[in-house]
């Protein structure tokens, strides 16, 4: 057993992901905190992972061919970058609420979200990967199949897929 | 929030599944057993769960088409009978290795896995089910998809989807 431990939760711009770290916060971190306070050794760092959609950089055409203006291209990087800020900012007060006091981590990557999860819980060597269900939001990129479906069959530690109550 | 929650842990003759069932002892209920201490309504049930395969009832020809004897069919069933027996005992030892005080119970289902443990989650009402990534193990069950991708998809609690780490 290694002394650290860290727990990745990929959080979007939906509210199942907010559930997903509640979950987290509930039912792993806030027992670990309980486990902590016996063992002090214990040092749980949860990692805040939001994944931005790759930008349409090669390609500026739309599906109608037309070429996008620097204008919306330069809007949506605005947009990806106040969702992140949001996202960043809700998961936060969600941590907050739940008054533990363990590390907090956040990362922010660009890409495919499937990938850009697997290779992070991968190169941070993560305990755990908690996520939701559905998602990854933005522009419904998940089509062509979950990315939660991708990441627990790709990433090698446990990974826990929270659905929100009310998608049940 | 009720004051009694019940975790399933989907239990087969793999390495996998009593690795599954660690993590959830190291990870959920053990952390549980210290929050328990501090809060006593606090009530959790480990169930155990194990899904023998469907016996071949209304087709006792296998597939070049020759019809099953008694003995097979006869010994296939003690065969099962016997797994079940071996799984559980197995589980149990793991648990007591952990030596928590939680409630346990023992189930044990017939059918398809995937189905049998999709209604056994949602009929207890559980809070979370863990499993392993791969099995369910009896004649690899799993060759046109595997029952951890289909219960994360269908049961609407938590899914925790656990692989052994030899296996990555």
């Amino acid at each position: 057993m290694k002394g650290e431990s860290k727990i990745v939760v990929a959080v979007d711009e939906s509210e199942e992901s907010m559930y997903a770290l509640s979950w987290c916060l509930s039912n792993l971190l806030s027992r670990n905190a309980a486990a902590a306070a016996a063992a002090a050794a214990n040092n749980t760092t949860l990692v805040l992972l939001y994944v931005k959609p790759p930008l349409p950089v090669y390609s500026s055409f739309d599906a109608a061919g037309y070429l996008f203006s620097g204008d919306v291209i330069g809007s949506m990087e605005k947009y990806c970058d106040d969702m992140v800020h949001s996202v960043m900012e809700r998961a936060e007060a969600v941590f907050r609420n739940f008054g533990t006091n363990m590390n907090i981590e956040k990362k922010v990557g660009s890409g495919d979200a499937k990938d850009v999860i697997c290779h992070t819980v991968d190169k941070l060597n993560a305990d755990t990967l908690v996520m939701g269900s559905h998602g990854y939001g933005f522009l419904k990129r998940t089509l062509l199949g979950s990315v939660s479906d991708y990441c627990a069959k790709h990433v090698k530690c446990p990974v826990v897929i929270v659905k929100h109550p009310k998608h049940n």
